[in-house]
């Protein structure tokens, strides 16, 4: 099979789909999305159905039982992925906004407002709402979309996307709009993230492994999301009691995710009394910790090798370490960090001010948990990942995010 | 030479330094440019030196005579250099400024405010200018630089970036701010091109060759530059004086650079009337036409082929199409066109509307010249290039355009 010829032919549907999406009204888009919904509580069944082949295909060959879980679709998922759509609804279409206006000595009016990005392509692995959830956030904000899921969920999402493009279809938008990549070969991905002239970003979500893979491989641009070795470092002046909410939240509310802590940084005039609190309070939650060879002096715990510092764990594990100041703790995020979020919990005006000026991150907070860098809690109502680059987004990304602009530019006739 | 490892150890000088550059007052980076411009002006026969070896190599090797002019520095071009720097001065700095502040339910103060992007990748070819030029403005932004420029202009590169540097420093700012590649082999602008983790996004300019090859070799995000077929459709109720000013505006103004146009499309109601006029136009400034079918019919000129619509001219060359309606003049810009600067010209209301929104570019004029697509012209004060991708920038660059964001959150306490 000739991998780039068929996803071109693939893509080549989406391009035709995205001219007609960037100039279609709100309304029709969101007549779509709600016909979307409709539908996939019309055909819960079938997709259900769909979805045990996948759980039988992941049995068959063994995967984990956590994996089975992101993959398991039921009434209750399927109904939730229906009220994510209607909740796009509701969010503002971005389309058209205006971000800057103004008149040129000569008279000409230029006008930059945001239109879609085109083309959006999705590179994701297990949890098959992401189907839905891609393609809801790219309609809204104008886009066509390119989505390539896991192998593992094949079933369910070709599903899923007959269902919705179908849906989408009806309500009038063009064919193609929702375009999902039913080939799971690794060749067709890498097909994918060099189809320059079709896709007009690359969007990969799932584990280090397939975002390094997508970075190295892409030649259209990639906004990298979500590896997240986020830390706290608790200060001289920090609040005990809040330095632990913040932290045992931060590791236990759900620790598979992103902007779940990995590290704590503690003050070595305060570790004495801070670290046998902290350590019963994780123990308590089932969490083990790594400490380095001050923390073992203190409070008995595994130790941290060098690997830890560098480790997201994305498990009940936490890696402790005593530093002698703001300034070791900034140093060591620097050099151990992936940029996502970090957290300083002080009493300190002047080191809550330098830890945010300091520290290169999406999210940088003072006195508050990790787990709120998302695009939810930011009150942006949804969001398709969250940015760990520099370029175009950083952080959550909403429907703003899948936006780009141009320059109208009115004249009367005006010359260089 | 192991090349890769060479252009880490120069690019670890320019990450170390953006550390410092995001921090650094606006005070001090604009004391830096002015030490700058003051060296420029005090090392003039320096610099002229080197550049005559250049431009010696240049004539051995046979290179032509425009590039030996773009090669070229003397006293004026030097002092040009300098009050450049001083314009950068006056610009306001982008660092710090609030993009979106907010206050979510619980409590939590966001603030999304500028960031410097870190550390800024260029690759470039003959004009030498162009190494002040982008430390200027990454200078300004709060960003550290990689500068690679061709090897026709290394001599003159190597002295105006020693120039340069030293006085940045001599003013406070970090060594390594200004970093030079002096090594022109290919191998190392490919080592360049794949230095995640070092180099926060490459910023090619210069010809297509250059750009597709920075496109496909890149493991760092890119911004595209500059490729620009650029159109101007003549619509039947054209006023022809003004369709006619800013044909030749476009082409013959500075026929060599990306915002110049290289196609006419001519609605075929005014074609038997407009083309002579613009024929006679066009030849009184020496430019030659290649003409569709439909033209030749009407004006005697050189046949345009098939490769004629797709390609940038840069010179004294234009193609010319009669088209059937606006329409088909869109459609004919959707297949040929590279997203940069496209104009109609009409006095049609729904036409000028129907053109801002479906033509897909940079910048869409009505009755204006595409010249106009510049940083300086639409009041940026400098650029840095014109973006013709949809992520992050689009359009001129100026400074807001060499910056990220990053989110700081206050809270008191807050978890989830």
């Amino acid at each position: 099979m000739d991998y780039r010829q068929y996803v071109i032919s693939k893509a080549e549907k989406a391009k035709r789909a995205s001219r007609v999406m960037a100039t279609l009204s709100t309304d029709i888009k969101d007549k779509a999305l709600l016909n979307m919904a409709k539908a996939l509580r019309d055909n819960i069944n079938d997709i259900v159905e769909a979805n045990k082949r996948d759980l039988k295909n992941g049995e068959d060959r063994g995967v984990s039982k956590a994996l089975l879980d992101r993959l398991m679709l039921n009434e209750k998922r399927i109904q939730e992925m229906a009220v994510g759509l209607e909740q796009v609804v509701s969010l503002a279409d971005p389309v058209g906004e205006s971000l800057r206006a103004f008149k040129t000595p000569n008279g000409l009016q230029i006008n930059q407002i945001r239109v879609p990005l085109g083309v959006v392509g999705m590179i994701y692995e297990a949890r098959p709402n992401v189907t839905v959830d891609a393609a809801a956030l790219c309609i809204k904000s104008g886009n066509a979309c390119v989505l390539r899921g896991g192998s593992e969920a094949i079933n369910s999402n070709v599903k899923i996307s007959e269902i919705i493009s179908k849906a989408a279809e009806e309500a009038g938008l063009p064919e193609g709009t929702i375009t999902l990549l039913d080939v799971t070969e690794r060749e067709a991905a890498n097909a994918m993230m060099r189809l320059n002239g079709y896709i007009d970003v690359l969007i990969p979500r799932g584990g280090a492994g397939l975002i390094n893979a997508v970075v190295q491989n892409a030649s259209i641009p990639v906004i990298e999301t979500g590896v997240g070795n986020c830390h706290v470092f608790v200060d001289e002046t920090a609040d005990f009691k809040m330095a632990e909410d913040i932290i045992i939240n931060g590791k236990t509310q759900r620790p598979a995710v992103c902007n779940a802590i990995e590290n704590i940084l503690v003050h070595e005039k305060i570790a004495d009394n801070f670290l046998p609190l902290i350590k019963k309070a994780l123990q308590d939650k089932g969490v083990e910790l790594r400490g380095c060879e001050k923390t073992r002096a203190i409070i008995a715990c595994e130790e941290a090798r060098d690997e830890d510092w560098d480790t997201e764990y994305l498990d009940l594990i936490i890696a402790v370490k005593v530093v002698k100041d703001i300034d070791e703790a900034i140093e060591h995020i620097y050099n151990h960090g992936t940029k996502h979020s970090e957290c300083i919990v002080t009493e300190n005006y002047f080191n809550s001010q330098k830890f945010l000026r300091e520290i290169d991150a999406a999210a940088v907070y003072v006195n508050a948990s990790t787990r709120f860098t998302d695009g939810g809690q930011f009150g942006f109502g949804a969001e398709i990942g969250i940015s760990t680059q520099k370029l175009h987004a950083r952080g959550p990304m909403g429907l703003k995010e899948l936006t780009s602009c141009k320059y109208i530019i009115y004249g009367e006739g005006q010359i260089r």
